[in-house]
């Protein structure tokens, strides 16, 4: 079973309907892969290729509106949508915008057409063609409304990100087999991404790491080709993808001996973890839990090089909220966080990650929830 | 031997800058990741997280700048770039802005600030920070500079592509290890993403396909759980990445039997695609390849529901050109095209696809050009 029944998109979109119309909203204009996603089902890799824009409409009521490029029409014809309008993209003289244009008019009138414009949002559209459809159509903000829907996971949904995160757990398990003592940090990338599509990903779309002496510097590159060594941490951060639903999160091993002083780094990384999910429970804020896990790191804080200790998961690699002190989100049931520590080693960083669900009581793991102990290989 | 040498970067800045000082423009602002990374080297996955903006100046002499959050300092840190600025990103009131502007102030003046703007184009942040930035700083096209530069690869950029098809290609030969009557499509997609990696692909950021019997309906859609059965065309078309630099071409196979019709569209197709590579020569247009292609193509056109013939690869899966009609943008040497004629069969559609080079001379295939028999598996 893949993708969602029909009453799920059309509880999403009632939802958002219902949004749309506290905020005098007369259709929202939605351009980018998940928000396109949310509403359809519409689910390709296509998206990689930066050449076409794709646009989705959400109307005051009904269903949404799809115009697109006929390359997607077969596919977008077998989602819920009905009426999907389509042109041969790329034209190089009017790439959708008059079509756009005309369905905006269709479906508004002359109500106000919003776009999501805040934080992790943008406009995946060419900034001159952005410029032509607003001499048309007046665009105002999406007010938060999408921000705020897709933050609250159905059970659909959480089932989604669960089955990702085990998948992604199983893969974790099996790094012994793959990584030791000699192997050149890119053999054990790419192996890995081998494990996590034979324990059942469909694809791999992030894998950040490093390994290094007793902590590492950095934890968003790509692979070098350096052997791993005795003494070595070696930190692997996937975000593979199960029908469209993301994991996230890591796992440090010590190569061959754990030093001590990451041995501890370590223990205070899950300390802080468990910290996090003791207070990420509804009517907490973001805050509150960055604060929880804060202060059980406080001593080897590497002072926040990373911004921030965790945040959303779900149909993105990171969504929102972020466990920033100035994040006042509230926390409520249905959303899916990642707590992830950060400390500073006597010769760099460690980071840990585990992901949860907030419920009406005690939170979840959704990944296996490490050990203390930092384990060897 | 990962990355370039820093004299690769300053040739492509030097490059930049001589344009920009023939259209008046102060510094170039870039915000996605190739248009970051060609001008950086900086490469990592972690853009697919939307949460955080990343900014590069190309300034009217000197280095680029960087203004970008502090998670990505380390990294940045190991380019050929100097001049790094930083905010601890998510910032909830002002996420980098102030920064860009000063920055931007700093580095231009009051000369004009340019941004692409053009097809295949975005700005990659949020709509209300763009708002905010054009209060301070007025914003002007590009002109095509970013499009003109990226089109035309130099040596060591098409060695990159090249090795990325070698790789695409040892995975292709394979496929007849892992794909046969009775295999569902959707562990063909694993395995194959799987063979991919072990012949050494950094990563697989693109994989479509389709299986049905004589033709399928659709070349954009993820796989279905359906087994293979005989009959059916299988067709996978993948852009696996190393180093930063894309393939693009796909394979198509019969299903234990190759039914008549299908093995004379595979023909057509491997003719199309001749035609497409007879015509790829310095001084020919983009639509002249589209035309030459179609030619041979006409009695089994599908009517263009694809949207084009192929297009430009390199940092990206698909860039400049489009090989369509009212594409006139002339072949130079150094150009990296994609040969994707599409044909109508009996039972859907067939679609085939090549990377070659355009020269001086004669182009050169980088992707193993396949026979015109359709592969029995």
């Amino acid at each position: 079973m893949t993708g969602f029944d029909t009453a799920e998109f059309a509880a999403r979109t009632e939802r958002a309907q219902a949004l749309m119309g506290d905020a005098g909203i007369g259709a929202m204009l939605l351009t980018t892969e998940p928000d396109v996603r949310y509403f359809t089902g519409f689910l390709t890799r296509f998206w990689e290729s930066p050449t076409r824009p794709w646009f989705v409409i959400v109307p005051a009521s009904g269903k949404p509106v799809a115009v697109i490029p006929g390359i997607g029409a077969d596919l977008m014809g077998q989602t819920w949508v009905d009426d999907i309008r389509t042109w041969s993209a790329p034209d190089l003289s009017d790439d959708g915008i008059s079509l756009l244009c005309d369905t905006l008019r269709d479906v508004a009138g002359q109500n106000p057409i919003a776009v999501p414009d805040g934080h992790e949002t943008h406009v995946r559209m060419p900034l001159a063609d952005l410029a032509r459809l607003q001499q048309s159509i007046n665009i105002m903000s999406d007010n938060g409304i999408m921000r705020q829907l897709r933050m609250i996971k159905s059970p659909a949904e959480i089932a989604k990100v669960k089955r990702a995160c085990q998948i992604a757990g199983k893969a974790f398990a099996r790094v012994p087999e793959i990584a030791r003592d000699g192997v050149p940090l890119d053999d054990v990338f790419r192996a890995f991404q081998m494990l996590c599509l034979e324990e059942g990903a469909d694809w791999v779309p992030y894998l950040a790491g490093a390994a290094a002496q007793g902590g590492y510097s950095d934890v968003i590159s790509p692979a070098h080709g350096k052997p791993l060594q005795s003494g070595d941490v070696l930190m692997l951060d996937t975000g593979l993808v199960h029908d469209g639903y993301f994991s996230d999160f890591n796992r440090n091993w010590a190569v061959t001996q754990a030093k001590t002083d990451a041995q501890e780094a370590h223990a205070q990384l899950i300390a802080a973890t468990a910290a996090g999910f003791a207070t990420a429970r509804a009517g907490n804020t973001a805050a509150d839990v960055y604060q929880a896990m804060q202060q059980v790191l406080s001593d080897r804080s590497d002072g926040g090089s990373s911004g921030r200790l965790g945040h959303g998961l779900g149909m993105s690699l990171t969504e929102w909220p972020s466990l920033i002190p100035t994040d006042h989100t509230m926390l409520e049931p249905g959303m899916i966080l990642t707590l992830e520590p950060v400390v500073a080693t006597e010769q760099g960083i460690m980071v840990h990650e585990e992901n949860i669900v907030v419920t009406t009581a005690e939170p979840y793991y959704i990944s296996p929830p490490a050990k203390p102990e930092l384990p060897v290989i």
